[in-house]
Formats: C-alpha cells, structure tokens, sequence
C-alpha cells in the first residue's frame, strides 16, 4: 500500500462565473467541489493509475466532513484523523470570458498538540502495511518544525522510504532525516538552499541527507541529484496548463518508480509523461491516461 | 412577535486579501462568516433594536448548519425548515489596498414539493403569534411563483399585515395577496412594473392590491405612495456606503413603524434614518444605533 500523506486536507472548491466583474458583485453559474490538498492530489492520481493508495491528515469540522465524503466517492480509503480546528477551502474563481482562474487559499486550522500526537500513532500503525510514504504540502499551524522529519524517521524505523515534496524550513529539515526522493521545484529549490544554481542546490540537500533530489522545473522537465550522478529528463513537447497537478503527477510516478525498483532513466522518462499526462487536465488529481501512454516512450532521458 | 421570512437563507462569509492579484493566486489573510440573506438582515436589525424576532425560512446541508449556530451565537431564534439541497454561500473578497470588495453570489439550492409544504406549515402556526411579518428576498428554485403571495394570503386570513420586499415576478403576484407595505429600490420597482416615473410606477402597484409603496432612491432618501397620498423623505445628509444593509435596515423600521401604529410621516422618517445608520456599518443587518438616534430628528418628510 502507497500511504500518502496530507496534513493540511482543503476542500477543493471551483466557482465558474459568465464574466467576472471585479469590484462589483457577480451570480456564480455553477459551483463543483472535490478533495484537496497536493497529498489528495498524489492519491487520486496513484489510485487512477491502480494503485492501492490509503490517505492520512488531519481534517476537521463541516468542510472535513465534505472532504471525507468527496475521498469515498472517488474510491480513496482515506484514514484522516479528525480535528478541532476547520480543514481549510480553496476556492477557484474560474472566468468563463477570459479564460483563466483567481484563487482564493483559506489559512489551514491550528492544529492542538494532542491531535498532532493522535496522527503520529495513526501514521505509525499505517506503516505496518506501507510500502512507500508520500509527504507532501504545507503543514498547518501547529505542526511543529521537525514534523515531516520525525514521519520520515518513523518510517525510515519501519523499513519504508519516503517520498517528500514540500517547502521551506520543512524540506530543509525533512532532508536531514534520509528521505528515498524530495521533488523541490525550481522557486522552492532555490528558497529553501539559498543557491540559484539547480545542481549546486541539489547537491547541498543530497549533502543534507536525501538519498535523491528531483526538481521540477516547469516546461524544461526534470533535473535528478543522488550521491553518484546527475540527470536531465525532457518532456516531449512544451508543456503548458496545470502546473499544480503536473508536481503532483511527477510525486505519484517518482513514488511508483521507487516502488518498481526502476532505474532512475526510467523514473525520470515516467514521471515527465505522467506530469505531462496532468497538464492537460484542469483539475488537479486527474491524468490524461491515453497522453501518459504516448508520452512515455517519447521522454528524453540525459545523464549529464 | 415579528416573523421574518427568509426563503434563501445564506452563508455570507468575507475572505480579506492584503492586495488581490486577479488571475493568479492569493493567500487569505483571515475569514470572517454570519449569516446571511436579506431576511436574515432584518431580523437582526429587529433584534439590535430590542424587538423580539422569530427567523423562519429554508436551510440545509452543512451550510444550513452553520446559519443555524451563527444566528443561535446572536441570539435570534430560529425556525429554519431544513431542507435536503445545501444552503447557498454570498462571498465578500475584500481588497485591503483596493478598499473595496468583490461579491460571488452561489445559486440556491433546489427546494422540493415537499419541503415548501413542510415550510408553508410552519409559517401558518408561527403566524398564531406574530404581530407582523416581513418576507424578503429572492426564493430558491422550486418555491411556485405565487409563494409570497400565498404566504401574504395566509397572514391576512390571521390578521396580521405583511411588508414585501421582493423583486420581479414575486413582487408583481406578491401585491395582489394585498400587503400592508412593499418596498422596492427604483431599479426593481421600474423592472417590475415598466413604468420609469417612480410615481406612476408606485400606484401601478398600490392599484394591484399594496396597501402602500415605499421607494428606496439610495441617496435622495425614500418615496411613499397610499391610495389617499404620497410623501417624500430625505436624509439628513449624503449617505455612502453598504446598500444592502440600507435597504434592510429601512424594511426593519417599516415594520416596527406598523407594529406601532405610527402616521406615515414618523415612519418614512424612522426608515430614513435607520437606513442612514445601516449605510455606515460594513456588515449588513448592523446599525450605529448612536447615529440613528442623532438621524432621526433631522430627516425632511414633505407631502407632495
């Protein structure tokens, strides 16, 4: 079993409106919801793909309720441990005339020190039947710093490598605990190492502790850091459309990859078509699988 | 007792952005949510004033769950129907740098057969102890088009007078169940009848069945039309600000103005006054009672 892992659970929530009037006040045409989260994301795309997938967070009040109620009708078993606090919403504004979307991202709940305690326990007794952990997204208050490392450790403990993608302070420490994979892209590389420089940033993480680095970088594709060599992964075509569900994508085929005990080319040539698989999906969490097929032969892999 | 009717209860809820980025995305600093519709806003104006209110209208889902809390946390009772469709969010995106806001309006949910029987119910035996009732604003789908005509109707066989602020179809059907007062903006009242004199337009209506027409003109101040004569009341000064809660705010004095039996003048100049002291509140359903009391010796009611 895949067990993802997603701290900060958000309802997903898209307002489609004719033509946004800013400044002034707009009817919304129709309203559609799902699961959120970079964690779900991972999920929905894992499950898609035939994977036995289970979630974990932490998800509270009415809109946990929904997010819950969303996960059992897409199929995801979902061991979300509940909260206080109000799981967040994220809302899309999508503007039918321009074409594009404003989005709206509600602070996550506190999180109190004894649910946190609750979701370690959780965690560690899900272990029991992981094969792979996949830690990804920002962490709600109340979290403390050294959370993602000390799930790292736990399932480091267990035998079970991990997959980490997540920013700041919780990279730069996650790392330290042996991660198998974090997939940083280029902005949150660069923030958390202070090196403008991919590789050399790659490289101070890999010194830190991960086993490898992957680093999204948009319509490039891939850059990979471990200990021993370097590669470069290139899509088949430029890319554009979802950048969200793209890295969510690329998480989903870095922790299958691992779990195949594929060599790092073919890590790399999967996880650029699944990303670009995503891209062309306007919800995060979806892949187009017939695009995922023809990409994947099409991927150039480069050790550099 | 006054009864409010709000057919299409809602959840207004205020996201606060430090400056909006449209097309792209933002963080929101912090959210804020009561409850909402403009029935809603009367009865809590009522409330502020010392009069003892009773909220009825239609509510579920989740979203109905947390109307319910709000108005039980302001210490209105309620005696919401539930129904099986979720209760429409109203949001505010408030633009800090910009000072202004950005209004999306979710559509109501779908009201069963069975649930507008189950509501019209218990109007009838909520109506044994009201003195008056207000109905305002739009119904959801599934409400006939003779709803707030049915429910005047019914409030008239038990005596007790009704105030109407509706617009369109509801508001043409609604005055011939002969209402005690309806009050239309300009803009609704020259949509619903196809008069552009305000005057003309008034009397189309009191000839339908209203006994009296009060016409909110924003900053010129408030028109008046009986079968016998016709008043005009202006504010004391330029007002600006929130005109949702205006229009709220002048239907609660109504109300009050009928309940005490006052003459046309005392009441034009109360509704005046109480709208002033709405339109310098951000939050609709709020009054500066401190400014009422100073507007209220200084609105000019003259017969014309």
């Amino acid at each position: 079993m895949i067990l993802c892992v997603t701290l900060n659970a958000a309802l997903d929530v898209t307002y489609v409106v004719d033509q946004v009037r800013w400044h002034s006040g707009n009817r919304v045409v129709s309203t559609a919801e799902h699961a959120g989260g970079k964690g779900t994301n991972v999920a929905r795309v894992l499950h898609t793909l035939g994977e036995y997938v289970v979630l974990t967070g932490l998800a509270g009040g009415g809109t946990g309720d929904r997010i819950r109620r969303h996960l059992a009708a897409a199929g995801i078993t979902e061991e979300l441990v509940p909260i206080v606090g109000e799981s967040r919403r994220t809302l899309a504004v999508v503007d039918e005339a321009a074409g594009d979307a404003t989005g709206f991202w509600e602070p996550g709940p506190a999180v109190r020190a004894d649910e946190w305690a609750a979701f370690v326990r959780r965690f560690h007794r899900l272990l029991a039947d992981a094969t792979v952990v996949v830690l990804s997204g920002s962490a709600p208050p109340g979290v403390p710093d050294d959370g993602y490392a000390s799930l790292i450790s736990l399932a480091g403990d267990a035998g079970v490598p991990a997959v980490l993608d997540v920013s700041g302070a919780a990279l730069r420490i996650g790392v330290t605990a042996g991660p198998a994979v974090v997939k940083p892209n280029r902005e949150e590389l660069a923030a958390a190492t202070g090196h403008g420089d991919p590789w050399i940033a790659a490289d101070s993480l890999v010194s830190a502790g991960a086993a490898a680095v992957v680093v999204s970088a948009g319509a490039e594709g891939l850059l990979a850091s471990t200990p021993q060599r370097r590669w470069v992964a290139r899509p088949p075509e430029p890319l554009s459309g979802n950048p969200t569900g793209a890295g969510d994508a690329c998480v989903a085929a870095l922790a299958r990859g691992l779990l195949a005990g594929n060599g790092w080319p073919e890590r790399l040539a999967d996880a650029v078509a699944l990303s670009a698989a995503a891209v062309l999906r306007p919800v995060a969490g979806e892949v187009d699988r017939d695009a995922y097929r023809r990409f994947r032969d099409l991927v150039h892999v480069e050790e550099v």
